[in-house]
């Protein structure tokens, strides 16, 4: 299984007065980019509340490296870095269509909780998801 | 009872490529300054949602009338213009600090419901409430 | 020629406490559906910066008639509905895709100017824009 | 010279569907956070642009400790911790008045550039903002 990357134009309300699109963007295409990835891989975030599973974020870090133009398509590719059961990472990388560079990379951190915020351990808990996780995991070490 | 005018200066996020404050900004201000007027007579968003009461959106307006930039500081006055137990309306005109003048007015117009999204005839389910609206009503008509 | 109405998906971010989009997000799809609409009748966004022309907003206003819930995907029509080579009125219907159902209409009304805040007139200051415009608003009134 | 921290109540708009402030805000924050320090150390942005010198990002992170909620009061500390007139980091610490636990820290790196974006050196290009830094790093270092 082939994960499409997500494409995403910019709009005109997510650039600021230097020009360019305001950076407090990125984070948010990345959690656009996380929802795509989860229901390519059968886990979309509406699943997962109905079984009250809950990821908030524990960390974030992001690098932009070229600014971003209004109208620009942005073409965003993530990967699962880290997987225990208890917490998973997300790696992204974003690619301006129109220059063909990268403009961005990023990671975020989760943990899983309850919908009321208790801890889960995904083995224990959701089996299957945690199944799901860890063969996207090893997806990645071992491309097919 | 006199209203403390709502205050609040524009943030660098908030500007757009024209390099002036992107107008989907106002509906949020006025949200801002509707928060801070319910607090100020005594019916917080807080208790009013550990009352079960929601007050969504029915319609709203906005006149643009001078352009704001980053780092002013806007005045937003509220005012209830009807309310009869099943809708409320308000109005806000916005004054910029730095020039003194008008920058923008609007209204938005709330119906209520329980917070599952059932209608609610305030005078019969929260009369407390109901009053507080109503005195706050007869003091915009009749300003002692 | 027919436009294609702009399509959206709904964004986690959007949404608010309540559990669903926040109304200020509706003028911002607005204003996507916008560009979307000059792009597709050969007046995009930044061949009209590059003309020197900016359309600031003068009002808008909002009918939220449904709620709407994340993942949701709106579907947006656009049409003319005044212009007179000094100001501009699109009219806007979001429909709900998954629900079938208007969930929001909504206008926004434009003025003309220089990228440096100057009125214009389009039809002597770009007559290729006013024919455009016109051409498209008889669109409206005499549907082919 | 002590630097008061930066407070900001949290607003409607900014909460998401978990009920919670969604986290893509906390980096809106802290720009709002150095915009204030600017201005206290005798900074402004608008003194920067004036002088055509931007700060552009280069990488950013944030750690989310406790998760925020509506209405509470979040004040926000913020440090340079590395400057040597080509970048300068800053880092953010957040107090939630509420409950007067950290619920974030963060950090952001930026650099230099003229408003049209060739890098600059603000030793030579700007003695004076130059100093101004230093003195607050060396600050830093040596508290009073």
């Amino acid at each position: 299984m082939e994960l499409k990357r997500y494409e995403r134009r910019t709009h005109y309300y997510e650039t600021d007065k230097l020009g360019i699109v305001h950076h407090s963007n990125y984070i948010r295409w990345m959690e656009e980019a996380r929802v795509d990835f989860l229901k390519q891989i059968g886990l979309s975030y509406i699943d997962m509340e109905e079984r009250n599973v809950s990821s908030p974020l524990v960390s974030s870090a992001c690098q932009y490296k070229k600014a971003v133009h209004f109208d620009d398509v942005i073409s965003i590719g993530i990967r699962v870095t880290q997987y225990n059961s208890v917490k998973i990472m997300f790696h992204y990388d974003m690619i301006n269509q129109r220059t063909g560079e990268i403009c961005c990379t990023g990671m975020t951190e989760h943990c899983f909780t309850t919908g009321e915020g208790r801890p889960l351990i995904l083995k224990k808990a959701h089996p299957q998801v945690d199944a799901a996780f860890r063969e996207w995991l090893e997806d990645q070490e071992n491309p097919r």
